[in-house]
């Protein structure tokens, strides 16, 4: 049984790389690489996978799930730079990829806590573009 | 291949446990264990599985798989109290997990017959809020 | 200028007269006239009608309209039984152009203390239905 | 008879008054006042009112409609920031009011100048949130 | 007070004129010009104006709307050649205006019949393009 | 890493078999064998799987991504007739599932010349039917 939370954040990012020129980044990247930024209203959805506990009927209770997503993640992203300002973003290009890889990592323990398995994070970037990721040991 | 029909529903329902006192069920359920009950529209996709039929180009027939789902499901469903009246959820919790769980022992057989595979039921409770079986075989 | 802010609640309702028979609920009313209730999740989206302060940009402050909503409007109905609960439906039939009348009432006089004035509130019942109640004036 | 073309831009934005203390900028604005910008996906409605043209069936040629929306608007708008590069934004606060105002000042004559009248430009900065505006005349 | 019934249809179209040359048509239709037809899903809103009855709580009963519309609307457009099959569309460009206005006609009387009065109609050729039209006398 | 771009298209097309009488096709395909056509505005999501290259943090360009699925899908198909003028739809079918089949087919190539491997099509012809086909290697 898998169970979704859906939650949404909105941040400025910009995507380039130091050591290419503004030719290449311009190239590699498009408008994606204006250095003055840019931004997206992300919707994020955290899929958890588990058995159904009899005495709740709940996979996992989604109010503890809603909490430890915002806690760990939205707080960190809403309404910030993603590139300045998100720490576990540091030193990492401002891909949607690399955004889900993070959360991810931000999310695998907080959810083995509550006795669920992460099992996806999906990312829209904008309604005709999503990234979807299962982790390392999907590979 | 696998081939989804969307069908709706709105009904009322309740989360809570005889045995667990108001306060434990408010804990534990929050505002859903209202007593005199909340509702929502339930949006109901059911995948089925299958190879495709040279001679229709279908791997199933789209409005003999939705006559199945209304007859099974849908009209036991719809406009309903699922703690009350429906006969499929009696003596279970009335979370969208074990509501998706009855609706897929409702439709493997009938699914069956058409010659196909029950693949997924996915059900989401609000826009936020959805959860996905797969069956018992997938674990 | 019009502004709007969307929220959203989940309630169980009943379409029905004391003085109809059953038969007589049923046929004005149909599935709506459940004696054990059924639900919906229903979208609101409050417009308000303004100009634009220079100082701010802004019509209203968004953050306060949506408090509002909450105090008087969301917290009342969200996970709530419209025809047992809800003090500023009592006495009325739960339809949505009545819930929607009922609504501007608790809202007018709040907006208008944010210096804005309340143009309409629309609620879906489902993606198909929906009303739009513009207040008395209009007519 | 009125007809909408729907487009849309991401945009990177920050609200603040440079006569504001920081603290009364987030008192005011919130978290849109974060100094290292964040960002949305906007979405645009603008809305022409005319005859059908009895040789074409049309209004307005939606072609020619969007044409004119790409030049004027979006590619001024796409991928930048509010604040820092928008020509028809200098001085302005970068409230999803003023974009809407600017936007209509900026497609009034070219909207007329295909012998339809501009009737309303609508902006989504987030699926709760939207401000549609009318022009002047409207008041 | 409003009340809107959403209904849905899928048709194929073409949009062209016998006097003009195949350039031509090719220069004002654009691709919509194709001589083998393409297809669009419409979605379709009727909003009907009215005063709440107090007994119903309703301006209009929504299943009588949903019937007529199906009747005098869904059945002839629904899976149809527009330009080919549709009695009320004969003789007229197949263009989203055209086709409001002939449903506007269709519809008048029967919304009438039910002690209602007809608002708008609003079709979504795609998600993109949508016309709104409410009758003559709002000229 | 899952990484998905969605695309449109416009089409008209019938469902019929000319081996079969025209009872036997109306009964099989319903309205969807109508002689005159109908059509569909078709949402295409195409998936391809990769790892994240460290240079980019892309698992793919989705702009290179976009243009493939627009030069050897959508110019094919967009507002064109399915049965009559799409090349690799050529004494097929036109069921969704068929036309799933055949876009796999027309992409599994250009995509693995961008470095990655095409992992799903899914099309969505109403927003109530849709079909998702993973290639053979799936089954």
């Amino acid at each position: 049984m898998h169970i979704t939370r859906k939650e949404r954040f909105n941040a400025a990012h910009r995507l380039y790389r130091k050591d290419y020129t503004d030719e290449k980044n311009l190239k590699v990247f498009g408008k994606c690489s204006n250095p003055n930024w840019h931004g997206h209203n992300y919707d994020l959805y955290v899929t958890v996978k588990g058995k159904v506990n009899p005495e709740t009927g709940f996979v996992i209770n989604l109010k503890q799930l809603s909490k430890i997503i915002k806690e760990f993640v939205i707080q960190k992203l809403d309404h910030k730079n993603i590139n300045l300002e998100v720490d576990f973003m540091q030193g990492k290009l401002a891909s949607t990829e690399n955004i889900a890889i993070a959360i991810w990592e931000q999310l695998e323990e907080p959810v083995r806590s509550l006795h669920a398995e992460l099992f996806s994070i999906k990312i829209y970037e904008t309604e005709n573009n999503f990234v979807e990721y299962f982790g390392e040991q999907y590979i």
